[in-house]
């Protein structure tokens, strides 16, 4: 079966974000005040093939712990979509 | 009130994404054969204070349009949650 597997990478909660800093101050030049934290990481959508929705989410995991997320500076949550067929 | 705002920015459907496609070579090396198909994005998590999740959801499109997606690549969606107070 085919899923879709949502990965989404964050920058830990304890470090800080210098690209997202840099956009809050891009946001306050733009005349957006009332936003007053930003956090910027990656979103990745993965197509697979696996026999179930817990084999899906071994395989995504698998990806994210490998090569997806640097676990040192990042954080990874992943939401796994019912399958598309 | 706070709200956060998580919003995703993806590259177009119709567009390749380099970036995507060198990951999925990378898995492919790892060992990881089942994945089919890759893309990456941005994912972009706001908090900001707003009245409503009405006026929440404004602030939020209004940075996606004209600071964190370009359209002529990426398309956008936001999530709004709950007050965090």
């Amino acid at each position: 079966m085919n899923f879709v597997a949502e990965i989404k990478v964050m920058p830990l909660k304890e470090l800080l974000d210098p690209q997202g800093k840099a956009v809050l101050g891009g946001l306050a030049n733009l005349g957006i005040k009332s936003i007053t934290d930003v956090r910027i990481g990656k979103h990745i959508q993965l197509n697979l093939e696996a026999a179930s929705i817990e084999e899906a989410r071994i395989i995504a995991g698998e990806a994210a712990k490998k090569l997806l997320a640097n676990p040192v500076m990042e954080e990874f949550t992943i939401l796994i979509s019912e399958p598309a067929n």
